[in-house]
């Protein structure tokens, strides 16, 4: 179906599409600084640009069961790109075409993968493209729009690929941390509803300064065995004692689901974002795919149907599929 | 003075000294997790071996101004020798002398490096010496006697040297981190009492998540820092805003004196343990020296006197001096 369609009489000068993957936002120890981008699953967004002076404007969003904002002012994905040709003063008539390849409130950073891939797709239209690093911040305007929160840990990981660390937001400061070669992540997504709202609210305003020494202790390792490629201490550090004692009742049958990750040989396992996703990483993809396995027949032991998605960390991020110029 | 002179008519077969390092623990951002060795000011302690089977025993302490206590089950380098040798059945008559070289209670970790000197120096006569990871668990326990609470993030950076992460107490973890050749360090000790149980008591048992989340932010950031060698990221990164907001109201003037360090070139400046001594680091030695001076004029500025200690980052930490066989 398409909506906004832009004026018949413009004329077109350049298509681009990009991808941009999901993410696991709240990375275990990593909670609200740290995220992880995989290959698969992502968002695909096309973007038009035209000969005359006119809006942004989304023509279509496919795979999203009509439910995603076709008003460009409430769609991350198109307040993103406003966003950017507002910094750059590009002012020219876009349209996108959204289409969704990755479930919606699962935790996986989909709204983040739309405005991801929708920006990378214009900003490759610009007459001079701006570094990825740049492109962050319109996004993270977006996602206020969309979650009532500018989170960065879906959106950096998104475009910038691998592992990112949120050092601070007040200013914006991330910093793409190494990967080792070999670490492998999977997703398990449960055909279950936690609305992020509730999962936001479930946490606790203040915490234990104990169990925050614990934590940013762990994330300290974490990032350690992250630049030594030391396994062992990745499997140590991954670890959340903030936001899983809390958010993981939300999940049923979580604890059994972890042990099944574990058992199938997993470093570490814990909610993905805020949920109902589950990730797991593993050094290889054999214990990836394991994982992923026990993980979905610990769901279906609960009647839950769930769905994986295995593979290495993604250290690319987002990425221009193609760009024609007419 | 002498006290628990060894019998007169035991035999001594071997003599050993070592040196163990001030230490900064509660390294700004790194609250009871980091910590960081010095070259100066350290404490040096002779152990003498006997031919029989024995008692440990503190034979003098110097340096001290008398207030240490000579009682071996109660002073912290005899305790860690007891727990050192016990480990290894080791049950010979050793005998101790504490030359103390740095000022008691100034939060440079004094109680450490005592202990920390006299296992080094005990362990280094041992048939088959332990490595010195090995030792940090024995100190621990010579800590809790003498503080009532079994930190390692001055034992651990005091014996193996740079800047050491404590990654979790259950199980005691620690990484050693790697150090960026030009980082020096300054410590300026003012003569002004601060209780350890006050400033530990004055801090607050709960803090607000998002104070939290900006802690573990910049603690993942400082150790990404040492990993590069990206001093900008160190500067950004050296902020606590958990301890240093409690417990800087105990040092008179500490935001001026901060602000002198800041605006002499420090890359950060905070609290030394829990105080009343304030470090700084920087980029090189020659900052260093300026805000160690810069420190101590802030000091005498509210007439308060101040000694500085200034150097790299001592990355060796306790080392034998000198091993005699007889």
């Amino acid at each position: 179906m398409t909506v906004n369609q832009p004026n018949n009489t413009m004329k077109l000068i350049a298509k681009s599409s990009a991808f941009a993957p999901a993410t696991v936002a709240n990375l275990g120890c990593g909670f609200d600084v740290l995220g992880l981008a995989v290959h698969t699953p992502g968002d695909v967004v096309e973007a038009t640009l035209y000969d005359e002076i006119g809006p942004v404007t989304i023509t279509d969003v496919t795979g999203d069961g009509g439910v995603l904002p076709r008003e460009a002012h409430l769609n991350t994905a198109s307040v993103a790109v406003m966003a950017l040709c507002k910094s750059v003063d590009f002012r020219q008539a876009i349209s996108l075409v959204i289409y969704k390849q990755m479930p919606l409130g699962s935790g996986m950073g989909s709204s983040a993968a739309s405005a991801v891939a929708a920006i990378a797709a214009v900003n490759a239209l610009l007459p001079v493209p701006l570094p990825k690093e740049s492109l962050v911040t319109f996004v993270m305007e977006a996602e206020q729009i969309a979650c009532g929160a500018a989170h960065a840990d879906n959106v950096a990981p998104s475009l910038l690929g691998g592992i990112v660390l949120i050092r601070s937001y007040h200013p914006l400061d991330f910093i793409k941390l190494p990967v080792p070669a070999d670490l492998a992540v999977c997703i398990v997504h449960p055909a279950l509803e936690v609305r992020t709202e509730t999962s936001r609210a479930i946490l606790r305003k203040q915490i234990a300064l104990g169990v925050a020494i614990e934590q940013w202790g762990n994330l300290a390792g974490f990032v350690s065995g992250l630049y030594t490629n030391d396994y062992d201490l990745l499997r140590r550090s991954l670890v959340d004692v903030v936001a899983e004692p809390v958010r993981s009742p939300l999940i049923p049958n979580f604890t059994g689901i972890k042990q099944s990750a574990m058992d199938a040989g997993a470093l570490g396992c814990s909610i993905s974002g805020s949920g109902p996703a589950v990730f797991a990483i593993t050094k290889g993809l054999e214990y990836a795919h394991k994982a992923a396995a026990a993980m979905i027949q610990a769901f279906a032991d609960i009647n839950v149907v769930a769905q994986s998605f295995v593979g290495l960390v993604n250290n690319e991020g987002a990425r221009v599929l193609k760009i024609e110029r007419f």
